[in-house]
């Protein structure tokens, strides 16, 4: 390959996490390996390990999000590092501050990484291409682009269900269209080697050309959609898109793509249910669904710490877990 | 009891607090005499004991309360424990997502304690009661209900300056009808043993049947009811009660229930007087009563985090402080 | 001298720092020296020293500055101190109570240092006039009279990239009338035996009588003021004060007070320019001379957290640094 990915150094180490595109199968592996370590930390009497500590980690959250804001910041803590939330929009910005601006004060404090979430498609690449050397970037969220935590999350909780990869039907259900997260665990399945990835979708919601583009199989009927799959990953709706020329009613869209029961008799018997939260109860899926026995979306809340825990170790260089106590060697 | 007491686990320990109500008085003794323990940290020069180290305690304040939010985060950080502070109102639930599932998401993320707050009466119980076991929950005031935290700070501090429950006569002056403070502080002082508690207020301000239901004196007059009082609680009047058909103008009220050096006169001569604060100055009392030689308004304060360590720490289960070496062993 | 100035204790030590003016050239060079000391903290793998362990800073901001709280809050941090953020305006002060009330809660609390921004010309000076005698008080920008913090980092930079104080020409560029930050810098440049400082304004801006009341020369044009100088301090100027009767439009002060390479070619070759930020571009000066090598803005935001350190860890009566470990010790 002639030009570098900007995701990694010289040696070929994580270095920005910014999108699961051009990232490798050992690389998304040595990923989800990692947070395996980092899972047990939670269960520790003292939940914390000393990875990061003395490092600073900034949350530049340009889009206000708290639940992901609150699961970096914990992430960070249990690694031992220091967490500045800086709610950009309300500050330097607003005293006509440019962004590149803001970037080098902060890099000037030392600031050690920056978990980003901006409204614009290509934001975290941006502050990546720009930042000093010594500073690295995780993407929490750029407009349609890239979720790729939240991915990684979700291709951790499969393999701790399903562990092999290889001989999966996973089916995504939604606003395939406007979705970050499925762009990001569409790239993340195939290059893990899932052989069959659908798409479910109302028609104004599915991109043109997402199956060459893509390699994924497209359905508009979710009955037909989900059946024989081992994964069903439901996505968040927008209420903002509701009543537009996009989508009908709540009440219109349940009544067509809502996850019931009945809808899920047709999937394989063990096949596991996902959401990224928070859920609309009654329009993505009825509550008998939500809180059932195949619904592991709070084992997603729990995986997510981990898997934060180690794309930012890995980031930040400080992933050799294998060699490091984690007991309380803090204290 | 066929029913066990939802604030105590299956061995009779503190697991959450949610009301002085139906507790013991040995257990509200323990309270009292672990916050003994923890009133030397503020002295140390490492104001810190580790006690909660890598726990995680989140500050649910449906409710804005600076005070009392930062109490609760000082005396966290005193125990060594992290904070996350969630601005309730403005995030999740604004997405449309129930409060359990709010809630279900912090669990997942391995949260050990919610402090919270609320308008509504009941709402620190209701979580409580839909908690996962690992979980415990303190009521920082919910409603008009309770405000237990509060209450057994100002039991604390009576205690240090009269020793003797059994022998004292106390009065509550304010807004009784209303005060989650004053309904918390009456069950805890009759659980305690203080033989006469008075309950003073005008008659739009205080609640049909007290006498009967709580076991108090109700006073009309001010002059009357302080008379050979050992302890005078001062309740803070909401201004936005003011000109309404229950409160006559805040000038109005001062010359009928504010405290002066005059009236504070007939009291015994070594009587305290406390206010949960903020005072209104020139409403509930006078600058003379407030800075004078009988308050122990920040004593309060100071208080105020010794005995949220201590039912932090007992709620979460590392309340054995005489076991644990006190001074810098973190460091 | 009969009145002990209020910024020493008995001894003659550092407890506040409210102003530049009255501290000898004795103490502002030790600040100096001490900074120079943290300086190695940002390079070290952890970032911390033990210094102010289980000490509890409260940054109270009257008016919102998220870039001058951050560098507060990652001084502390780095000093192992507990920091809380109080928005005073929306909280205690909203509900009616004194400011004065407000930090006799705090003090109440505990805390050891309070660092306050506050509109109002003297507030730093009168919240330390009536503290409590444990706290210290940092003035972090008062109305139109101080910023000290900002002009210690300002002399730290100038020393380091010239050594020599008592040979230098210094310039100050904007809005003198207004600023806080240029009284501060006058002063200190003045202690510490600058020979020469000029201030260079729109006659609008320039404060009458300067010259008799602070020792410099005053210049209305910028090509003449800049001549031979080795430091050019440029100002901020608050774009809510253009249009006005005191300013011209943005475009207007750029093509009188702007710097440019073409401007700057009249001072030292080896003159250095400086800004506290946040720069605006286009008007100040341009983004050749923001980002050219003359420019030390960047070092002056690293070396503010040096300063900031140091002048918090004197005040809290740590700072006998050589006497303490710098290395991870807190582990």
């Amino acid at each position: 390959m002639s030009k570098q990915n900007p995701q990694l150094d010289a040696q070929g180490n994580l270095k920005h996490f910014l999108t699961t595109e051009g990232l490798s199968r050992n690389l998304l592996t040595d990923i989800l390996d990692q947070a395996e370590g980092f899972l047990g930390v939670a269960q520790q009497a003292v939940k914390k390990v000393p990875l990061c500590r003395g490092k600073v980690i900034a949350n530049l959250f340009f889009e206000t999000s708290t639940r992901t804001r609150t699961t970096f910041e914990l992430a960070a803590k249990r690694l031992s590092a220091d967490v500045l939330n800086l709610n950009i929009s309300t500050s330097a910005t607003a005293k006509g501050e440019t962004l590149l601006d803001t970037l080098r004060n902060l890099e000037a404090m030392h600031v050690d990484m920056f978990v980003v979430r901006h409204a614009t498609s290509g934001a975290a690449h941006f502050i990546a291409a720009h930042a000093d050397p010594h500073v690295s970037v995780i993407n929490a969220g750029d407009g349609r682009h890239a979720h790729p935590t939240q991915a990684m999350l979700d291709m951790f909780t499969i393999r701790r269900h399903k562990q092999d990869f290889s001989r999966l039907r996973v089916a995504i259900v939604g606003d395939i269209m406007h979705s970050r997260v499925a762009r990001s665990q569409i790239l993340a399945l195939k290059t893990l080697g899932v052989p069959e990835v659908r798409v479910i979708a109302p028609s104004t919601l599915m991109p043109n050309g997402i199956e060459e583009a893509f390699g994924v199989h497209a359905y508009h009927d979710l009955r037909e959609g989900v059946r024989d799959v081992d994964v069903i990953i439901m996505l968040r709706i927008q209420r903002e898109r509701m009543n537009s020329s996009l989508l009908p009613s709540e009440h219109e869209y349940f009544r067509l793509f809502g996850l019931t029961e009945e809808r899920l008799s047709t999937a394989q018997p063990d096949a596991i249910v996902m959401h990224p939260g928070p859920i609309n109860r009654g329009v993505e899926m009825d509550s008998q669904v939500a809180d059932g026995p195949r619904s592991v979306i709070l084992e997603q809340v729990s995986n997510g710490i981990a898997v934060r825990m180690a794309v930012m170790s890995m980031c930040i260089g400080t992933q050799n877990l294998k060699s490091q106590p984690q007991g309380d060697v803090d204290g």
